[in-house]
């Protein structure tokens, strides 16, 4: 990579996946970077089921097919399911905010740097907020008292085009006092 | 930079800040990165106030002096204010989820974004989430039905040194299947 910039730039999310298996070393570099992201108290309020198995993944993706807008999902390789964790606040913060006050932004971060550092290592993924939950849970064995907060589709790029983004004027997204 | 995750490595929250001021053309980079970070149907439910007039920063470091922690970013010279806009989902979404259903999630990753990018740029941040709302409200003008995200200390380090991090275990954040 050149620099930050370029790499939010460049990361988007994939809706076609080549047939390319994607190599468990590289599913370990995503994690290792999203785990240094930051989180209030540092309460790390995550988890990570990290599926590679072709076969499971295979029903994973299913579960994300609602809606009629995720079939895409089907050819990927891997799937990251982000569970939400208990967050052990400071004491003095503790006192005042609910433990899981900040979690949802934290987990945020934490996708985020997920799909950043797959995009340096040239792979696609695509952030998938809807889907089957309590299939998810029976696959994968999640508690069911534990939040599933987003699934993280990964593969290679069937089409290493760069699409435009379409994002707020600056002017609208900014005011400077 | 060298790489993304050299990038989340040295990303620290900044303690202690020095005098150099902090030049715009910094933060507006810095936002023009955070600018593009994916949000739950490209909602892009954030604004922000930024903040680099040295007298109302001064006032905005003042509203973060709570619970007696962070007292230091008296020395900071800007501040992002994160402002939770309305989300608009798509039509299919937005007949089972609730508008704001994701819109924490994607501030979090829009916020981790501002503090990569500044990294980047050799800037220092600080996270923070406690402050006295209705007195940033007054000092920027915030309008009382718009929720504050966070607040984000922005400076020069005074010490680059880079404190290692303290993070789960890999085995005790993933699991793999």
């Amino acid at each position: 990579m050149t620099d930050f910039f370029e790499l939010t730039k460049i990361r988007q999310s994939c809706r076609d996946y080549s047939d390319q298996p994607v190599e468990r070393e590289k599913l370990v570099k995503c994690l290792e970077a999203a785990r240094l992201t930051p989180s209030g108290c540092n309460s790390q309020p995550w988890s990570v089921v990290a599926v590679d198995d072709p076969k499971i993944a295979a029903e994973v993706a299913k579960t994300t097919a609602q809606l009629g807008v995720n079939e895409y999902i089907a050819k990927a390789k891997a799937f990251f399911i982000i569970l939400e964790e208990r967050a052990k606040l400071m004491p003095a913060v503790a006192r005042i905010l609910d433990s899981q006050y900040w979690a949802k932004g934290d987990l945020g971060a934490f996708t985020y740097a997920l799909t950043l550092q797959a995009q340096e290592l040239g792979l696609g993924t695509c952030i998938l907020g809807v889907f089957d939950r309590p299939k998810l849970r029976e696959i994968l064995k999640i508690d069911n008292e534990k939040p599933i907060f987003m699934v993280v589709a990964v593969g290679y790029p069937a089409d290493p085009k760069i699409r435009n983004k379409q994002r707020k004027n600056f002017d609208e997204l900014v005011r400077f006092v």
